[in-house]
């Protein structure tokens, strides 16, 4: 019989369809392996065609034998954009809009065409996580600014047609109401019990054990009891702040070890799949509260939505948490040896 | 520069990316024409094999020269069944749980394997929705219903492996939170103004015009103001009920003939896209309240959900609602006469 569970954070709930469900091996995508030349002369984000982008806002020189490591520049094809009128609502009876002012960039997160975040070198994705917090800082000083969002589409499936390894960070002038939500249930869990909800999420995970896949000094990652979708990963800090912007030098460089593991295990675990990552982080304005933990959310693609999620907002997830998370960390046992 | 645009219902925003927004006709599908037998011999929902199947809960023979016309039964591998437990949450420190107890229903729309909706004749799928409508008001009355979703998912990219045109039925024990959010918004418009919400959008865009696409004696069709899929489109019914088990057979028989031409008109002009429908009905215990109308979403699967909605809850949609109502509408003056 399937099993309907709560997540703790937001009190949705997720049907982990036990009966349907697929061995996490079943998971692993048949499709013929990407292979991708190092550099493409027609790819707008590989060097030499740098005119083909907008300047940049940041670039890093991290390898001198290399003309960047890392640039970050607008969406030339901006979701939002910073330039424009000043913000008022427009009412035309009860219909409600905004000018799409915000910010919406690309983060290039190397030069080379074919090194996703899985194959790069740690130093490599720190780099990566660097310029996202120092990005993070800049915009969220705009008066725009009120949520930002800082993401990664890997693969067709996850919404990018454009094979270079890169993310993107959007700045909202709005707070989705279903977020508001989910800061006001942690509010309330913090003000009963004096800790992030998150936190408490994270150490009941340690304890338990069973979805566990790493716990490392300063992290802990698992696939959460109430898993919406096959192999949703968090990567949650174990000091709770509620902003990515606030994450100390050396809390970054252990974060850029455990993202690139896991992605790297995704990778071989499940041949490649498509996947989304998102860092989550407390709308600007509370970047100090107490009660919110940012931390990272990896979801692979394996799994089309269809109509009942749709329709209910509850997800119906073919895999069991338990044992993917078995899956992964044995993938764990076996190649860390080869991670740079 | 994009707008952001609130849905009055919801309350939540969307982002129609005008700088990034392709033209109705863009969204056609390139790929070979799905061409499919009449007849299956390996197909579960064939005649013929209908022992592949658990036994039907509804047969109907609306055709004498066919062994049945419409049948549903239990899914195979459901995601909720009805036999188990009596319903009681597992509390396991802060982790709530249950036993996936509800109904999970598959209904084939026709014995013939290669006629979806969209190329039925209209009294064919009045029998579909007569089939919905007796399955809704037997499950209504089980304990655990509290939620009722009956959807459809056609092609691979909109959650189905299975060919033969089909619709499920998916009864659940629990209300989503953010459902019930959006039945208080609801509630309060009803309070304060004395009508649905949802009656109040459709008299709007009826008004306005530019994002109507039908206007019938009993319905309209339309392309919400802050719609967030591509050509998401609403059917909408003029009388306001809250529950699709209470809607009359006159209002039944208009409603296939136009739920049929809006599918025929979506195959033709975008070549035969992968959708989801769903009909948003009432809680089951809300089932007579003023303040909620049922109604029928239509998604065509156009657009890959990326990082960006899935970390913010945000839909950034390419395409301008006005300009894919507008596109719709001429199909209609053009191809009408087809339609049986």
């Amino acid at each position: 019989m399937s099993e309907i569970r709560q997540d703790p954070a937001t009190r949705e709930w997720v049907i982990i369809a036990k009966e349907r469900s697929r061995r996490p091996s079943d998971f692993a995508q048949s499709r013929i392996p990407r292979t991708l030349p190092t550099y493409s002369a027609v790819c707008p984000f590989c060097p030499g065609n740098e005119t083909k982008t907008p300047p940049q806002v940041l670039e890093y020189h991290k390898d001198t034998s290399k003309s960047w490591s890392v640039r970050v520049f607008p969406n030339r094809f901006p979701a939002l954009s910073p330039t424009g009128q000043l913000l008022t609502k427009r009412h035309d009876g009860f219909l409600v809009s905004l000018n799409g002012l915000g910010a919406h960039e690309v983060v290039v997160e190397t030069p080379e065409h074919n090194q996703p975040m899985a194959l790069m070198k740690d130093h490599e994705v720190l780099d990566v996580l660097q310029a996202y917090r120092e990005r993070y800082l800049m915009l969220s000083q705009q008066p725009y600014s009120k949520l930002i969002i800082i993401f990664e589409n890997h693969g067709p499936a996850a919404g990018t047609s454009l094979e270079h390894p890169h993310s993107q960070i959007v700045a909202t002038p709005v707070v989705p109401r279903h977020l508001q939500h989910r800061y006001r249930q942690a509010m309330a869990f913090f003000r009963e019990k004096g800790v992030s909800i998150y936190t408490e999420i994270m150490n009941r995970e340690l304890t338990a054990k069973e979805r566990i896949i790493d716990d490392t000094n300063d992290y802990a990652v698992f696939h959460p009891f109430a898993s919406q979708r096959p192999f949703e990963t968090w990567i949650m800090p174990k000091v709770s702040r509620a902003s990515f912007g606030d994450v100390p030098l050396s809390e970054l460089r252990e974060l850029a070890s455990v993202l690139h593991k896991e992605l790297y295990k995704l990778r071989i675990g499940l041949q490649d799949p498509d996947y989304n990552f998102v860092i989550d982080t407390a709308p600007v304005r509370n970047r100090t509260v107490p009660y919110y933990s940012w931390h990272i959310r990896i979801i692979p693609h394996l799994q089309e939505l269809a109509g009942f999620e749709i329709g209910s907002g509850i997800y119906i997830n073919t895999a069991v948490p338990e044992e993917t998370a078995e899956f992964m960390r044995n993938i764990s046992a076996t190649s860390e040896a080869s991670l740079g």
